[in-house]
C-alpha cells in the first residue's frame, strides 16, 4: 500500500456479498471492505473486538448481551464496535457497504457460530484483485 | 460505546483543528476524528503505523522515504497507511475531515518531530464531549 486506495475503486473490483476484501492494514490489523445484503449468521469472536463503519446504506447488528438481545442500527457514516465475546449477527435488509477493522487472520464467522449457509463466505478476507 | 456513533454528530461537538477526538476503539486501538486545515508538522511514529481515511475534503501527506521525498494526495473516501518509522507531514490546504486509527496513547506529533507551532495540538486524542 504505497499509494492511497479509493474505496470506490475497491468496490468496483467485486460483486460478492459477505465476502470482505482487504483494502489496507495498520500494524497487524486489516482494514476490510464488504458488500452485504440480507443476513449474516450469529457468531462470536472470543479474542477480539470487531469495528464496523457504514460506508453506504444501513447495517443492523443483533447483539446477545448478558442483559438480553437487542439490535443496533448503523446508518451511513456511523461506527460501532462489537466487544470481544459478544455473540452478534449483522444484517442489511436493503444492502450496505461496510468497513471492518480487526486483527489480521480474524475469520468472518468468528470462533463459534451457527451453521454457515452458502451465501456466507468463511474467510479471513481476500486480497485486492 | 454501547450505541452506534454518527461521525456527523461527533463533528458537531468541536471546531478545533488538528485536535483529534476519540470516537471509538477496537481492542487497544483508537478510532479518532479530526478537522484539519493548513499544515501539520514533520513527525515520526517509531513504533506504529498510522492509518488515515478521508471523510471530507482532501488530505495530502508528505513522506520522507529512503528513496526520497514525495507527497500522496487522498481524496474523500480514500485510505492510506503511513508505515512506522516514516517521517511524514499531513496538510490540507482547503480543509478536510479525517479518521485515524492507531494504538491508544499514540501522540499526534509522534516520537520525533520538528518544533510544534501553536496551531498543532499535542495530544493522544480527546474523549468525546
Amino acid at each position: 500500500m504505497s499509494e492511497p486506495v479509493a474505496i470506490s475503486d475497491v468496490l468496483d473490483t467485486f460483486t460478492d456479498l459477505w465476502s470482505p476484501r482487504i483494502a489496507g492494514s495498520v500494524n497487524d490489523y486489516d482494514v476490510r471492505l464488504a458488500k452485504v445484503r440480507g443476513e449474516h449468521i450469529w457468531h462470536t469472536h472470543d479474542h477480539t473486538d470487531e469495528f464496523f463503519l457504514v460506508v453506504e446504506g444501513e447495517l443492523r447488528i443483533g447483539l446477545r448481551e448478558p442483559a438480553g438481545e437487542r439490535t443496533v442500527t448503523l446508518s451511513k457514516g456511523s461506527l460501532f464496535t462489537v466487544p470481544r465475546g459478544v455473540e452478534h449477527k449483522p444484517s442489511a435488509p436493503s444492502g450496505a457497504v461496510i468497513m471492518l477493522i480487526e486483527p489480521t487472520g480474524t475469520l468472518t464467522v468468528g470462533d463459534r457460530h451457527e451453521e454457515v449457509p452458502a451465501h456466507v463466505d468463511v474467510t479471513t478476507g481476500h486480497p485486492l484483485a
